[in-house]
């Protein structure tokens, strides 16, 4: 019988904000092919017998060249396999699942997507910070905070009522305030840091733009890193925490 | 004991794209504030005893005012209650979830958020559409398409390389084609209208900004459907369909 592979959302890595879906599909797989190291409680709930291939993504550094990945995903299917690409979040923010489904579909391999749990939704969540509000965010932009050439492009991204998410911004974070100051934001704006938002181990900073500037290159401790800056950040309150992460 | 009141995301309404966490307090609750039509397969997954009490909001009609759901949710953890809150997609994203948390912040009451699958989420796995890609998007804005007094505000999100995803904007389509077009965005960028995204009834309409506009108002069947716009969404396939919902 034929293969398919089902790009599957991980979620933040809290083995609980899976969806029911993707611990099916966990469940019947006979490979598993994942990025992070994110992503061990997840993989716990997979099926023991499956095998695991690890291809090692973890933000800008590849074990494995994504065309290798391509190429892997569709030999497996091809060998008949039900494979599951294990991607941390959803697998169509900031993934690059969207080029591995059109090279599967270049090549005739069934594909599922399975929707995910980005990281914007888990750290607002888990760090009680609304990313829309109706007195203070009728939009949310979720960005990357570095570019395949390694620098940063804000521009456009300063617009009033509008939260933005920036994902893997924290290498790059006096350049993204001094973008975002030079086209009009205040460096007073509210901002947080949260740090393996959605799990046990998620860290909140909050602040300005400017404090959180200052303040995070020395705070982060080396987990993935969302950056939140916008008025509505400043409604958030550390009092919605989960008492999960509270105890 | 005290009460609490969990905000639960339901996601798009497919009952399998809910959140492990989420399936474990709905099993525990002892009350169920839930919103919207969408949400009863959800509903289905809760504990059998628990009251159900149904606040009607769907889109713009509400049944009961916002203030008075605060109220009934901080009377309800008086007496208490476990509570779940339960709102389609997730519950910071257009969900007014960040208002009924400051309410009970304000009141003492514990309130804890479960993030849950958004609907621009469900409707690109679902569709086969790339929010973001490395070649095509390098942002996704999260809009609504209409304002408290009904008038549309597109302005500032004409940004190159964005795939803006619009939800609750069929009633305003043509003023937001209008809108992005007077921006500089051309007529003929790739766009999508998909509706009930994610669930097994989802249907998807294909074409560009302008094709959008004339074609959706007639083709659209009363479901919660979301606008996509953006060079990404060309990057889509039917292709990637999930075989669930194109069986």
């Amino acid at each position: 019988p034929p293969g398919i592979v089902h790009l599957v959302g991980a979620g933040p890595g809290a083995g609980d904000l899976l969806t029911l879906r993707a611990l099916r599909l966990l469940g019947e797989a006979d490979v598993i092919v994942h990025d992070r190291l994110g992503t061990e409680e997840v993989l716990e709930l997979a099926r023991r017998d499956a095998e695991r291939i690890f291809v090692g993504k973890a933000r800008a550094n590849h074990c494995m060249k994504q065309e290798e990945i391509n190429a892997l995903l569709v030999r497996l299917a091809r060998a008949g396999k039900r494979v599951v690409r294990l991607k941390g979040g959803d697998p169509l923010v900031f993934g690059r699942g969207g080029e591995e489904a059109e090279a599967l579909a270049a090549a005739g391999i069934p594909c599922e997507v399975v929707p995910g749990v980005t990281a914007a939704l888990a750290c607002a969540a888990g760090a009680g910070i609304p990313l829309t509000h109706r007195d203070a965010a009728r939009a949310v932009t979720f960005v990357t905070g570095h570019r395949r050439d390694g620098s940063v492009d804000v521009s456009g991204l300063v617009r009033p009522g509008q939260t933005l998410a920036i994902y893997m911004g924290l290498t790059m974070l006096r350049e993204i305030r001094d973008g975002l100051v030079a086209q009009g934001l205040s460096p007073a704006t509210p901002a947080a840091v949260v740090e393996r938002g959605g799990t046990a181990r998620q860290r909140v900073l909050r602040g300005t733009l400017e404090t959180i500037a200052a303040e995070a290159p020395a705070w982060v401790q080396g987990g993935p890193a969302l950056l939140l800056v916008g008025e509505a950040v400043g409604r958030g309150s550390a009092g919605w925490a989960q008492p999960a992460l509270a105890a």
